[in-house]
C-alpha cells in the first residue's frame, strides 16, 4: 500500500522529468560549494552506437537524472533500431554530416562521445561548438596536444567536459578512496595495477592505430594509470616502462601488446603496473599502506567489483556502473556537484600526459620525469 | 593395535637410525637416477646460532633423515645453551678459531651455514676444505665471483653444496610448479612477485653492507627473483630496475630500501616484482598463464602458504618448511635424490647473477641483458 507521501514524491519526480527546458550555460559557475541536487534531467545523445554505446544506453534506462534522448550515428540501420528500442524522436537523431545542427535542438543537453579514440578530438570540438555539454569516453584523446585543445574548446564554449571514468562513481572504489583519505591505510607506499585481457578479433578498430591511437595502454592500461593516481592520491613524478611484443602481426607498429610500467610519487610511494592485450585474468589492484592494504579483484571491469583489507571485505553496494555515472554526471553538469575524484578534462589530460611519458619511456629505455 | 608389519618397520627404522657411520664422499656420483631413499641419517652442525639457526634447529627435532649433532659459534654462552637444549656432545661443538678440526669428526656429515651473508663465502670454502657437505643459507654469496669460487671449492673437495631454498620443498609451491609443468596453466605469460617487510632494529646486521652485502633485494627480494624462475620455468634474458630510497639514514649507501624490478623471458613472458624493507603486507606471487592463473599469498613466509587458481584452493599439506627441507637435503646428499627444483650452487649462482644485474640496472637506468 502506497502512502500519500510516496505518491507525492512520484508526482514530484514526474514533474521534474518533464521540466527539461532550463539548461545552465553557466556550467559550474556561480555555484561555489552548492552540492544539493536539483531534479532536472540531463538529456543525452550518444555518438557511436557500438557495443559500449549500447551498454550505456541500457544502463540509462534506470537513471533518475539522465535520459537518452538522441543519437549520432553513421549507420542508418542502427539509428532506426535505436529509435525504436529507446523511443527516440527522429528529430533528435543525427548523422556525422548534419550533427552540427544539434545546437538548435532544445531537447539535447549533452552528447556522450563513444567513438574510436582517435575520433574523440574532432567530435568534442564540434559538440562544444554546438554549445552542448560533452561527455567523452576514455581515453579522452590520443595525445596531449589534442587533450589541451579539447579542454580549451569546451572552456571557450562554456560547456562542461566530462570523461567516462566510471570507476570514479563505483561504490567499492569510492569506499577505498575514502579509507585512504581517512588515513585508515596509513601512509601510502605502493600501488600495483594489472590491467589487461587477451584481445580477440584482429580486425577491430582497437588494433588500428589510426582509430585507436595506441594499443593496450590506451584502452585498458589507462585503468591502472588512472587508479595509481586516485588510489595513492598523488601525481607521479617519474615513469619507466618496458614493452614486450610477441605477435607483431596482430599488434603492428603503434599498437602496444604488453607494457610494464612503473611510477614514483612525491611521498616516496611507487607503483608497478602491467598493461596487456595478450592475457586474461588481469583485473587487479593492490594498494599498500603503512597500516593496512586493500586488494581489489575485479578492480575495474563492469562489475561486481570486490575489495578487501586485512580485516575482511570492503562493503559497498553493487551497482550498474554506467547508471550511477550518468546520474552523477547529470548532477555535476546541472547542479555543479563536485565528485570525490574529478572526471573532467584536466583529469583526463593528466592520464594522457602520463601515457605519453610511458610510451616515451618504453621507446627510449629512459626514466621520464613528469 | 599395531600390526607385526608396522612393528618390523619401526625396528628397521631404528636400526637405520643408528647406522650412521657410512658417509659417501662420492656425492651424487655413481648413482645416476637412483631416487630410492636409504635410511642413513645426515648429521648436521649449524654455524651461526641466531634466530634463523634456532628455527632450523627446532624444526630438525622432527626430522627423520637429518639430525643436529653439532654447532659452530663464536658465543660460548650460546654454545653452552645449545649443548643443553639439543643434547650435543661437547666434541661436536666448535668456535670460529678451531672449526677446521671438524674434518676429523666422524659424527658430522654437513655444516649448515646460517651466518650473515657476507660471511658465507669464507665459511663455505673452509667447510669444503674440511671435506664436509655444505648447506648454505641464501643468498649463497654477496656477488657472482664469490658464488663461482664456492661452487668450484665444493666441486674440488667432492662435497655437496646445497642452498637453503626452503620453498623448493614447500608442498603448495611444488604443486603449483607441477601444475605449470603439466600445462594446467597453459603458456606462461606473467609472474608478479611482491617480497618485503618493514624492517625493525636499525642496528641489525642486515642493514650493514659489510655483513649483508646489500639490502632488501639480497635478503627478501631474492624470493621473487628465485620464484620468477621456478614459477615460469624459464631463465630471464633481461632485467630493468628502479630504486627508491626514502630513508637514507636507516638505509645507507649499499643497502637498498625499495627496488622495483622487471624481467623478460625467452618465451615472451614478463615479470614485475617489488623488493622492499619499507613496507609490510608484501608476500604475494601471481603466476598468469594462457589458461589459468595462480595467486599465492602468503607465498614465501614460514607458513602456512596459500595458493588458489580460478577453480579454488590448491590443496597441499602444511608442513614445517625447515623440517622437510632438511630431510630432503639428507636424501639429496646421501642418496643422490634429485629435487623437482634444484637447490644447488648453480641455482644460487643464477639468482646472484640476476641480483647483480638488478643492482646494475637500478644504478644505470639501463636494461641489462643476461
Amino acid at each position: 500500500m502506497r502512502s500519500r507521501r510516496s505518491f507525492l514524491q512520484d508526482v514530484s519526480l514526474s514533474a521534474a522529468a518533464i521540466s527539461i527546458g532550463s539548461f545552465p550555460k553557466s556550467y559550474n559557475k556561480g555555484r561555489p560549494g552548492r552540492q544539493a541536487e536539483s531534479s532536472r534531467i540531463l538529456r543525452v545523445a550518444i555518438m557511436g552506437l557500438g557495443s559500449y554505446g549500447t551498454m550505456v544506453a541500457e544502463a540509462m534506462r534506470t537513471c533518475t537524472r539522465a535520459q537518452l534522448t538522441g543519437v549520432i550515428s553513421g549507420t542508418p540501420s542502427k539509428m532506426a533500431a535505436w529509435q525504436k528500442t529507446y523511443h527516440l524522436e527522429p528529430e533528435n537523431c543525427y548523422n556525422y554530416e548534419n550533427y552540427s545542427r544539434i545546437k538548435d535542438n532544445p531537447n539535447i543537453d549533452a552528447v556522450y562521445v563513444i567513438t574510436p579514440n582517435a575520433l574523440h578530438h574532432d567530435a568534442v570540438l564540434a559538440i562544444a561548438g554546438a554549445g552542448k555539454h560533452v561527455i567523452c569516453e576514455k581515453p579522452m584523446s590520443v595525445n596531449v596536444r589534442e587533450a589541451q585543445e579539447m579542454i580549451a574548446a569546451c572552456q571557450k564554449a562554456g560547456v562542461g567536459l566530462l570523461v567516462g571514468y566510471r570507476m570514479h562513481f563505483e561504490p567499492h572504489t569510492l569506499q577505498v578512496i575514502r579509507m585512504r583519505m581517512n588515513g585508515d591505510l596509513g601512509k601510502i607506499l605502493f600501488f600495483q595495477g594489472l590491467s589487461g585481457f587477451a584481445i580477440g578479433d584482429p580486425g577491430q578498430w582497437r588494433l588500428q592505430k589510426k582509430l585507436s591511437g595506441g594499443g593496450a595502454l590506451m584502452d585498458i592500461g589507462i585503468y591502472s594509470v588512472n587508479a595509481a593516481r586516485y588510489m595513492t592520491g598523488e601525481e607521479p613524478v617519474w615513469v619507466t616502462a618496458q614493452e614486450t611484443k610477441t605477435d607483431p602481426v596482430k599488434f603492428p607498429e603503434g599498437i602496444d601488446e604488453t607494457i610494464q610500467f612503473e611510477m614514483g610519487f612525491p611521498g616516496g610511494a611507487v607503483a608497478s603496473c602491467l598493461s596487456t592485450y595478450a592475457m586474461n585474468h588481469l583485473d587487479k589492484f593492490f594498494l599498500n599502506g603503512e597500516m593496512d592494504f586493500v586488494d581489489m579483484q575485479p578492480s575495474s571491469n563492469y562489475g561486481p567489483i570486490r575489495a578487501h583489507t586485512s580485516g575482511g571485505p570492503v562493503n559497498a553496494p553493487d551497482v550498474t556502473h554506467q547508471t550511477v555515472q550518468m546520474d552523477e554526471m547529470a548532477s555535476i553538469l546541472l547542479d555543479g556537484k563536485k565528485p570525490l575524484v574529478p572526471v573532467d578534462g584536466l583529469e583526463a589530460l593528466r592520464d594522457i600526459t602520463i601515457m605519453e611519458a610511458i610510451y616515451k619511456a618504453a621507446a627510449t629505455g629512459q626514466r621520464i620525469m613528469l
